[in-house]
């Protein structure tokens, strides 16, 4: 049996991966288990405990972890987590062990995505023959593109969430200042995560108690500020994503995958994200047709792991196999 | 005989190229000629000039352009040239024309660079499967990448000069609404080009007369806002390749190419240029790992050419050849 696993800095999400025959398609995956990462020690432990759950001994195992992924020793970039991948093979006496980013593994599946669990933002025109671009805020901010490549694709491995915050003219004075007392380095996942979020929240709202994450998004029909931080929050998902197409040249589709976009979308429309992404000088052509897509909440969580089992036969991650 | 060309804002450069024959290096250029493009009312009446005063018949052709090459139709971002591709492939009765970005050309060399035209500025340790990334300042800001694939290159092409400006908090305050009142959008370009080294030397030198770029080059020994000017240059250029590491995951090297930096380089100690690129938050070891050249004045005017070269059978740039 296959196991595939897509782990975050808050959830560890694994499942059963049954290959698709034809190659045409994504496997299945099936025995979708969600852990809290901070409810164990070690990635380890979770993952005997869902084998263990599941009465699995596990052949191949395809992991997808947030953060990067050289070298045999592999740290959580948002949980206390790491392991070393050569024990994780021995320890589960595996065929084979693949362990990518997690958004790589994000990056792989919108070739096969279910239209149905997509909101198409706007349509666009896409260019077959360049990238095509996954990004998306939960914990952290993942950023993957895949390439078209001799009739398959090569992914491209990034960690672009952690690049420095880029801001607009009609971008709030005060904002950078506001977040470098918060962050070491201020970069674009410092706004477009969880915390980030919450960041902007308290810099919208800074006479009031700071709120979660999760509190901004309920509250936000009634509670203006709430609402203001959400309404900046996808001002600077256009930044991100704009300077995201620009620097890997993706103009075959851009999909916002993670947690938290999916909440909040309802908000979108009332922000300046599809303006910013449509006026961008010399370059808003370039920036302004590239087709834009949603992946809803439940197909995100799916994603990833239909992906970490792509990764098991994709020919440009074979330096990630052991 | 195969024509390959270099075509910038300012200049542009044509030669006649010679594939090598057992594909383990580039070709060679022969009968390299530089015309200023403001001296020709097209690019057709450039190339027509050139192959008239060499005597030469073209057969295929491959045309390295500063700006994005899709459609049939090419503008030029830098200069007032444009050109429709299929005319120019009739006019001059070419058995294959190749068409691609300036820096996706430069991108194609860094495997077959010779060293000694290479100043190593850091080390740092490669990761052999990831991407290489290519930027350079001249008239703009170009920026491609490559990526290995099966044994060949697969190049990224991209706009990402062309990205939103990112500030660190020790950037001068000021500085983007300074440059907010030069252009539309504040980009890296904004800075980190011709116009944007002399931009920077209005912001530092704001009671002084405006000097050229090369102005500025020429007399930073003597002047100290010059030579403040290029130590801020030098560290914005810190920051765009640190997002660049990070967009496109390329640490198994950066090549800075272009006619500017070069130019500069005495004055890069001088500058936080390597620090920054070794702090960056929980993000240090994976920007500050990255092996780091300068790719000299003479190597660089020739690697367009190369690339330009290489390009015409590349299997992964097959949609950009008519």
């Amino acid at each position: 049996m296959d196991i595939v696993a897509d782990i975050g800095g808050t959830n560890a999400r694994f499942a059963c991966y049954q290959p698709d025959q034809t190659g045409s398609e994504t496997g299945t995956v099936s025995h979708l288990t969600r852990y809290a990462c901070a409810d164990f020690p070690s990635m380890a432990d979770a993952l005997e405990r869902y084998c263990t759950a599941h009465q699995i001994t596990p052949n191949r195992m395809s992991l997808a972890v947030a953060g990067p992924v050289d070298g045999q020793m592999v740290n959580f970039t948002n949980n206390q987590w790491s392991f070393v991948k050569q024990e994780i093979k021995s320890r589960f006496q595996l065929s084979s062990l693949t362990i990518i980013n997690d958004f790589t593994a994000q990056a792989l599946v919108p070739p096969y995505l279910n239209r149905q669990g997509v909101t198409v933002v706007r349509e666009g025109t896409p260019y077959p023959d360049t990238a095509v671009l996954v990004l998306g805020a939960g914990t952290g901010l993942g950023f993957a593109a895949i390439l078209p490549a001799g009739g398959g694709w090569c992914p491209l491995e990034t960690e672009g969430g952690n690049g420095l915050l880029a801001l607009r003219d009609t971008d709030p004075e005060g904002l950078s200042d506001f977040l470098r007392s918060k962050e070491e380095v201020v970069s674009f996942e410092s706004c477009l995560s969880g915390r980030g979020l919450e960041y902007l929240y308290q810099f919208v709202a800074q006479d009031k108690p700071p709120l979660t994450a999760r509190q901004i998004a309920e509250t936000a029909n009634d509670n203006q500020q709430a609402r203001a931080a959400i309404i900046l929050f996808f001002n600077l998902l256009a930044n991100f994503i704009a300077n995201g197409i620009l620097s890997t040249g993706a103009r075959q589709g851009v999909y916002i995958s993670g947690g938290i976009a999916p909440k909040l979308k309802a908000y979108l429309p009332e922000s300046q994200f599809l303006q910013r992404l449509s006026e961008h000088g010399a370059y808003s052509d370039y920036v302004g047709q590239v087709p834009l897509f949603l992946i809803d909440e439940e197909q995100a969580e799916k994603a990833g792991l239909l992906g970490a089992g792509l990764a098991m036969t994709n020919p440009y991650l074979a330096h990630r196999r052991l």
